[in-house]
């Protein structure tokens, strides 16, 4: 009667829809300052104030025809001009604005990639832990998708793993630096010794083996020498999928880009392939004001002052305490590993001192929970002694 | 390498775009002002004052990480309700904010629509002429994308031919009311006649078909007796399409909702169905500033008087000058026929009176030509001469 794919992914609830609902019954019971909802990557800081002034400075002085009529399919070619010249200046390469595809965020940016390169019997790889719309999102275009593993101790991939995964179906690699659930950047090293296995097996096979740089987080990182560099200076086949959702605050307004490595093979090619999978998906421009806002915006950052201090805070004190932690160069997420062997009893048991965490599985990755510390500093602050006492329990103090 | 199905979508000018490209050129060569571009069906009216009011208002009330932040998956709950209410109190029907899921527009709403509903080995079916992207939608699902024809005299769908092609494969017919390209409003006589065909099919096949009305153009209706009806008044296993795209002047926006009729059998899950599509498409909510700008000024319209201006002026002068024309209840077109049987031909000569027509066979009805009068009034008073002239060219006067 209906596809029974979507059916699935739509009455199922998540995890972290459970815990949502969970916290709300809890904080009924107990109160609301009294559970500690770590489940949730919504960024908790304000956007910078230049989002609403420029929204309002542009409502005011743009005529409405114009302002809120279609931009062109790929974008309005001022906005996407702006982006470009800003990140080629940043990124030290040449990128132009006709190498960029504005989108509805960073869902977007992956959904209209893998359905322009995604041809019959392909498939792409991700390294645990990942962000698990990428697997509703590779297989909706029909692709095989494969996990790969990544080190314990440093969170980055398993390059033995992938050599001896690649094959000629392999149509591309995702990537996610910084990195959901992990916060660990993928330092110029890493990407140079990735660029460089893809490049070989590219050649061998006869095909690009694209590489797809999904990269929300850009923006935030919190130590002055955490460089995330751009995977276009290390690799041609490449292509970035970016989303103002986390630099600016604003995840609800659906604004990012596509961009295309001009160096790639027959990049052309792969922008209209770009163009035609959005028009297939039904995005017919991303919107307008915000395509405006972002370009004026580009470059400016919320407070990210606040998520410093959080995670500082929450990775000192939980490290201290006896946990393994990843240190988390970017996001605002924090990786530990379970005190026990089963996540999920884990999580119970850190539930029942009202602290709420996601079970790593969820994210490709059994054995580990992830914290989200984009919330108030004092929920962090308040959290720690809970913590401690979980910490007791497993006697790791 | 890439997909070679969206490298075709994406690479590909449109006819429209030609005619834009023609255009821009002869403007250079002649000025802009003896140019006379009826091809794009462009809102020319501004949004109503309330748009730019609500979006000041709410820019300045709500705090920023809730305006700017997600909203659920389907749209928030207040947006939502409040439009459900609205919209049946207008149209007299149950609909409740659970019912509805927020868009990023008709086309969105389409995709979702349709990747909910299509399983393997199903087959859609339209009316010519139709709007030219329904094909791009459908097969995109991987479904068969099946063509009807309209009665000539009325643009009304011809129902001995429904009757004829439907089969246990059809999951859903699309139409589109008031339509693009012919400007015909389907009359509560004509949706109860496809409701009933389509529930004695349903019945025989024991499986729904949907009824999929596409309704960007609802409140563009120009006499005071044209009703255009609510399918779910007629028919249970029906979704409705919507944008607030030509309504409020605002297509560059990206906002629309899909309405599940919850008559239809197991509503629940087709709307569990429309999420699940929704997520895999890679819309993660629909831009949140401008839901509840959408929920704000539901009901209100641009200023339709211009378009009724234009309409009157268009179809009166065309019809005393000898073409035969549909007559426009709504939408911003006027579709013609040709005065000769190639409409090709005919365009290259309306072309050489600098009138840019869209060929019907574009919209799947050929030997017609469609012309959008969404543009300034006197763009249509300085064009009346050069039709004329068109006119006597093919002797009709």
């Amino acid at each position: 009667m209906y596809n029974q794919k979507t059916y699935a992914l739509g009455s199922k609830r998540s995890t972290i829809r459970e815990i949502f609902e969970y916290a709300k019954k809890r904080s009924a019971e107990i109160g609301a300052e009294n559970v500690f909802d770590f489940s949730i990557g919504n960024p908790s800081v304000p956007a910078p104030d230049e989002v609403n002034a420029a929204i309002e400075r542009i409502v005011k002085e743009m005529p409405s025809v114009e302002l809120h009529g279609y931009t062109s399919a790929q974008g309005d070619k001022q906005v996407r001009d702006e982006i470009a010249r800003k990140y080629s200046e940043r990124f030290d390469v040449k990128l132009s604005g006709d190498d960029l595809y504005m989108t509805c965020g960073a869902a977007a940016s992956l959904t209209i990639t893998l359905h322009a390169l995604a041809c019959e019997g392909d498939e792409f790889i991700v390294f645990a832990p990942f962000f698990p719309e990428y697997r509703v999102f590779v297989t909706g275009t029909g692709s095989k998708f494969t996990v790969l593993p990544s080190d314990e101790s440093t969170m980055l991939p398993d390059f033995d793993a992938l050599e001896k995964a690649l094959n000629p179906h392999v149509k591309g690699i995702i990537i996610n630096s910084p990195n959901n659930p992990s916060g660990v950047v993928y330092d110029g090293v890493t990407i140079a010794r990735l660029a460089e296995i893809l490049q070989q097996k590219s050649e061998e096979y006869g095909a690009p083996i694209y590489l797809i740089s999904d990269e929300p987080y850009r923006e935030l990182v919190y130590d002055k020498d955490t460089v995330v560099p751009s995977v276009m200076k290390y690799y041609a086949n490449s292509i970035v999928c970016y989303s103002y959702s986390k630099s600016l605050s604003m995840p609800g307004e659906r604004i990012g880009y596509i961009a295309v490595n001009p160096e790639a093979t027959d990049a052309k090619a792969v922008y209209f392939s770009v163009c035609g999978a959005g028009r297939m998906l039904g995005f017919v421009c991303a919107p307008a004001l915000f395509q405006r806002v972002a370009a004026e915006c580009d470059g400016l950052t919320a407070d990210l002052s606040v998520y410093k201090r959080n995670r500082d805070l929450l990775y000192n004190a939980l490290t201290d305490y006896g946990f393994t932690c990843i240190y988390p160069d970017g996001a605002f997420y924090l990786f530990v590993k379970a005190a026990e062997a089963d996540a999920a009893a884990f999580c119970e048991r850190a539930k029942k001192h009202e602290l709420l965490l996601v079970n790593g599985a969820d994210f490709g990755y059994p054995g580990w929970v992830r914290i989200a510390y984009c919330v108030q500093t004092e929920r962090i602050e308040r959290a720690l002694p809970l913590f401690k006492a979980l910490a007791e329990e497993y006697s790791l103090i």
